[in-house]
């Protein structure tokens, strides 16, 4: 399982700008784990709007920098001399988070390093394919955490989908029926998606037209705002008094808000919340139960898969706007 | 009880602008009450910081007007033919917000018109007077909706009160005690002023230097913001995660926070809402027993009184700070 060979593929961002920044190179050197890590042979990972992001130049980070945040793959190696061995080589894990394509180089490549607390087992799956497992951590992590840390949700309570017809949007209306919520809607700008949300479980569809709350009315006992600021102000007029509205992630383009007045913009006892995503929670997360789930048909995610050359054209597609696919790139392709 | 005489006293403000626009005349038309109104004539009324921003045009009423937006004062007169009269002549009664000062006539005068369903009765008294009763609608239903329906706070829990030296602070830490909070602490910028807030109930106080959340850490359940968006980003990061901070009143001056950027600004878990006051939580709040703690001593309010012809100072005191003590005219005096 380890490496026999020096130098790895690998995608290098060579500095922030438009997709032709992104550099598939073949001689990269193999990555050594130092104290505290371990090395991975990445099989599969997911593309990530905060990926594009950072490529774009949003986040503080240096370049050059292998991106990507997320990955599945196969333990390869400990530095020499390490003696607690949390995972045999072989063993097949996920991760996401904890600096990895910020802080440390990230999993658009063969090879990566990343502290072993952070990586979780993949259980045996039957059904689908270690690429439908890579599109996994990241969204699960975010919509879990968005719905449990962010919004509490309980069952029974009732939940508003902004944006949902994002790969995010449509898992979060899943978890939404897998942790027992009531009515789920969701809302998406083109009428032809409306089948698309009620077949992922949206009782409920609105059309968005800028001005979901007039034709809701603050009824919401949980609003997940995936649309960033520029839909904000409507959607807490969509929660209803004591409910609570989480912001997850940016579909508009926006993270700010211009003059924001809390005493205007929040209605009586709404209350606004934010998630950012978290390694702890990825950690807390029923992991292999929702593996499980997505395993044996519970939870679908549509996936569609590239290879490492096509880095280029997923980083485009999702500038162009994604849709409802989450995009995964399998290292065997 | 009803008026003898055709012409009253009262404040009128002329038009927006700085205290001199506050004009008192002695020859202004008693008003009729409409139907669905009363007729009452104010004993004393509270001075109010929403009075100084309506004054200085910061409010979409237009001008001139009768501010004042609370008052305590006895029911004096139905209109023609009222078959209904929930109260006698005489009751002594109290209001506040309902539109009063800013849709309807206000309170700086010696007569005037609400609907009779946002008055409540003045329960006896024994140890204080009209005038100290006129300081209350307004600070208790600003404070307990703030500490029930904004903060929802609990017995047990933590609060810390943003900018506790101003009257509605004073209030909060003795009303948070009342609901049986835990650990409650408040801040001020000056350490003259520390005694002041131990002397009212708070059991820890910080000296405001913009950055409580480096002395506090990330630890009050609940926060209550008096200060304004000026220190709203600090504020929030006193919370604990999954704590609740509340926006009330705008010491600060500031109503509008910049480029808000809910994923950066608001900590993982903390929620976020504003309490602006509504009628309604002064109609549910427990009035009478809240006057009677306050006429027995069990929550005890710092009350300056003034003349109407003083109405300029008031203001005016208003605008250097106004801390600590509640304004309060007696019609009387």
């Amino acid at each position: 399982m380890a490496p026999k060979r020096q130098t790895m593929r690998a995608v290098v961002c060579r500095q922030p700008g438009p997709v032709s920044v992104l550099e598939l190179r073949e001689d990269m050197p193999i990555p050594v784990p130092g104290p505290g890590q371990v090395l991975v042979k990445v099989l599969a990972f997911g593309i990530n709007r905060a990926e594009m992001y950072t490529r774009q130049g949003h986040s503080p980070v240096s370049f050059p920098r292998i991106l990507g945040i997320e990955f599945v793959g196969e333990v390869a190696g400990y530095p020499p001399g390490t003696t607690e061995r949390p995972f045999p080589i072989g063993t097949k894990v996920a991760t996401c988070m904890g600096g990895l394509g910020r802080q440390i180089p990230g999993s658009y490549a063969e090879y990566t390093c990343v502290p072993p607390q952070n990586l979780r087992i993949v259980p045996e799956i039957h059904s689908i394919s270690t690429a439908e497992i890579a599109a996994l951590p990241e969204m699960l992590q975010t919509t879990w955490g968005s719905l449990t840390a962010g919004l509490d949700l309980q069952p029974g309570e009732s939940l508003l989908v902004r944006g949902a017809t994002s790969s995010i949007g449509i898992c979060a209306l899943q978890i939404a029926w897998k942790l027992g919520a009531g009515r789920i809607a969701g809302t998406t700008r083109q009428t032809t998606r409306i089948d698309l949300l009620t077949r992922y479980g949206a009782d409920e569809v609105f059309i968005d037209d800028g001005d979901v709350a007039d034709q809701s009315g603050p009824v919401f006992d949980k609003v997940l705002e995936l649309g960033g600021t520029t839909t904000l102000r409507d959607s807490v007029k969509c929660a209803r008094p004591g409910g609570v509205v989480c912001m997850t992630g940016i579909q508009g383009g926006e993270w700010e808000m211009e003059n924001f007045n809390p005493a205007a913009d929040l209605p009586g006892r709404v209350r606004l919340c934010a998630y950012s995503g978290q390694t702890a929670d990825f950690l807390e997360m029923p992991w292999e139960e929702l593996v499980r789930d997505v395993d044996e048909g519970r939870i679908r995610m549509p996936v569609t898969t590239y290879a490492l050359d096509s880095i280029q054209a997923t980083h485009w597609m999702m500038e162009e706007g994604g849709g409802g696919m989450k995009m995964v790139v399998d290292l065997d392709m």
